[in-house]
């Protein structure tokens, strides 16, 4: 029995399993070695004459230190990031949007894709004028959109996905959101999350189209979260980027609709969230927001540099005919269908819960289950000034040991309740995390029936 | 021949060097063995199994880990920092102090040490009230304050360093710029550096116990950049911290006055800036503060870890009995020795050029003399509409290759111009550029005379 460190009091289970971060290391998930191996090679050159490691990971390491100064991961580097691996970015773009094309120029390393998510948002906003900037984001949202929002003094403008329709972002809910926002703010930003977040929606195609459309009639800056590119695992679902449709829609929106683009080492199949590692391409950013930019992202002098070294990887990984290439390949296929399994099981298990319903986890690595919580609980909640959902949570917390976010830290639609649970476990927990909160449910209808 | 890029004319030299940053690496310092040997096994752990590294850097590396989520670099720490790691933080502050308790709650991991500066003048300048909040900040300093202040929207009070008296820091100046500021902003902190940059004095313990005692009297919130703690070269002086003279000075002074005190990766004998490791450290700082603290660096969610590993090991280096103290000690002393002789070098050299003035360098690593610059080149200045030393910087520049940053960009008494020019460069190359400048002035005051 696990003892709770601040009350000492027997707890009924023996470990504390935290499904709440996305943190893919800390669930066991094993570092891809190609990437460790270039990161250690450009931290301890001696490394690059030892017969144990790779040559092509040799090759990219010295790459990487030639961009550097005095070629040592510990000089600065220019705030926007190292030339060689913002060229390589550009290059991954290019090659994932079919040969659209992309300039280093506008690629900007970044501290985490937070760090550049947070920049652009404060440049956004403090340009200013008499009435406050309206900022739209999705409803539910990762909270790093509400924090910033509320940080820069912005006005926050939701607009909900539509649960009913497997969270589709949906343009007549946006262009409601944004008519009812200009009464009282100047909307001039919107942020989509895809695959999303805590959703797990992957957006297809036409989705895409209609919300560049929108932006482009309302001249609205777009912002796409897309650090979930590479977690896609429902069949019939493909990851589009915003980039990509932009300019298959023609010139006239891809000479004219503003976009940034972000992407991390953090997500995806490499899980590094502890190189802050990350990445935003920006489109016909106006030359003085672009000034702006520089001069923001200067005081804080450059990203950390192994950080932009493990982005170089992600972009930059083995390719066919490479010594790494097979170990590459079988890695990062065994965390992605591992996960594609686990996205699955979790919708699976979660819908045979009565009072439980679940969208398909097409992408992302989170489900976002919705809770029926029983008039009872509600009022007992209410009691211990919780919201409901924070009070399920909680007793799920207390009873089995299993850590969720309750869905009033994403937001959603009133008098709904959901959880948000990372898919990260190993599969043989997940199934009995699963089965613990199935009965701590059936428990939890019954006592507050 | 050097091919200026823009204009592809032909200069007048060969190489630009690059004195303009305080960027160790990449002017050719080697890295600390012992640092990257840790970093490099806690990236690639399989090195753990390797003969080629040393037992003590294993141990450092094995309890770092164990620190880590899933033992992996790769996973998001607590937003504060590692435990361990601010364990080994504060111990090093006690051993650094004379055994001054240090409490490892109070120790927050950071992005390098602007991150922290930048965070905590965020929550201090957002305590708001009416008035808008006066932040005193030393003339000259390191531009981040003024940034840092600017984009807080809060009023930056100057305070200016005593020339005459090798840029010591004189209370009555202190006085009497908190006194005219009140008068117009809500002054509540006041920012120390030392060792100082540019300026390159060291505080003795009377005038460190003098600015203590007016933060008490005036209850301002001291914050100490101490980035250079390591970086003393002239006999007779001595780092004191903040922190230690702070106790010394008994509980009526350690209870109540406020202090955060800095410290980073990226300067001392190590100078690794790319990975941006630093740690503040915070005394009596009000509960409310710190919880608006916390919140404000989990936006960020954490610093990068292998930053937070590069601290662990500048605070907590090979002592002697363990198998890599020969070597460390050697390459340690060998880099501050250097530094030591470049200042004296630097000043004695400066103070030989007519029409050049330079205080010593006592610490840091930056020379910032004061330079004559006659009035036919003022005159010129002004019809460039430039600062007369931005000019002078410019000229220096083009007619040698040398980069230094105008006294303009750190602020200066009206009238009076200099420049900052870091001690970097290797001794012989350090000489070349030192007689470059000796020539360059010789003429610029010939031609303007």
């Amino acid at each position: 029995p696990h003892d709770s460190s601040i009350t000492g009091i027997k707890k009924p289970f023996t470990e504390v399993i935290k499904a709440n971060i996305g943190d893919a290391h800390a669930m066991g998930q094993r570092p891809i070695t190609f990437l460790r191996q270039v990161v250690a090679l450009c931290t301890y050159p001696n490394l690059l004459d030892s017969p144990s490691f790779p040559e092509d990971a040799k090759e990219r390491a010295r790459r990487i230190l030639q961009g550097c100064g005095g070629n040592s991961l510990g000089s600065y580097t220019a705030s926007q990031g190292i030339n060689c691996i913002r060229e390589d970015v550009a290059s991954y773009i290019e090659r994932r949007d079919g040969g659209v094309p992309a300039d280093p120029d506008n690629i900007y390393l970044t501290t985490g894709a937070s760090d550049g998510i947070s920049a652009i948002l404060k440049i956004l906003v403090s340009g200013g004028g008499k009435s406050r900037t309206g900022v739209m984001i999705p409803i539910p949202q990762y909270p790093l959109y509400s924090a910033a929002i509320s940080e820069l003094d912005a006005i926050q403008v939701n607009y909900y996905l539509d649960e009913e329709n497997c969270w589709a972002l949906n343009v007549n809910e946006l262009r409601r959101a944004l008519n009812e926002a200009k009464a009282y703010c100047n909307p001039k930003v919107l942020c989509i999350i895809n695959p999303g977040n805590p959703t797990g929606q992957v957006q297809n195609r036409k989705c895409i189209e209609d919300v560049i459309h929108f932006a482009w009639e309302e001249k609205l800056f777009l912002l796409a979260d897309e650090v979930y590119q590479d977690n896609v695992y429902s069949e019939g679902c493909q990851f589009h980027s915003f980039k990509k449709i932009l300019y298959e829609m023609g010139p006239e929106y891809y000479n004219n609709v503003e976009l940034a683009s972000f992407h991390s080492t953090s997500k995806g199949y490499m899980g590094e969230c502890g190189y802050r590692g990350g990445y935003m391409e920006v489109i016909n950013l106006h030359p003085e927001i672009k000034g702006q930019l520089v001069k923001l992202l200067s005081v804080r002098l450059c990203p950390p540099v192994s950080g932009q070294a493990a982005m170089d990887i992600v972009v930059n990984p083995p390719v066919p005919g490479e010594e790494s290439y097979a170990q590459f390949i079988k890695e990062k296929e065994s965390v992605l269908n591992n996960l594609a399994k686990k996205a699955k099981l979790t919708e699976d298990m979660f819908n045979k819960i009565p009072g439980i319903h679940c969208n398909p986890l097409q992408g992302a690595m989170y489900a976002f289950p919705r809770i029926f919580i029983p008039s009872k609980a509600i009022e007992e909640a209410k009691a211990h000034k919780m919201a409901p959902d924070m009070f399920y949570c909680m007793k799920l917390l207390e009873e089995t040991g299993i850590c969720v976010v309750p869905g009033s830290g994403f937001g959603q639609r009133e008098g709904t309740y959901h959880f948000r649970m990372t898919i990260l476990p190993p599969v043989e927990k997940l199934k009995i995390l699963l089965e613990k909160v199935k009965d701590f449910h059936i428990k939890f209808l019954e006592k507050y029936a």
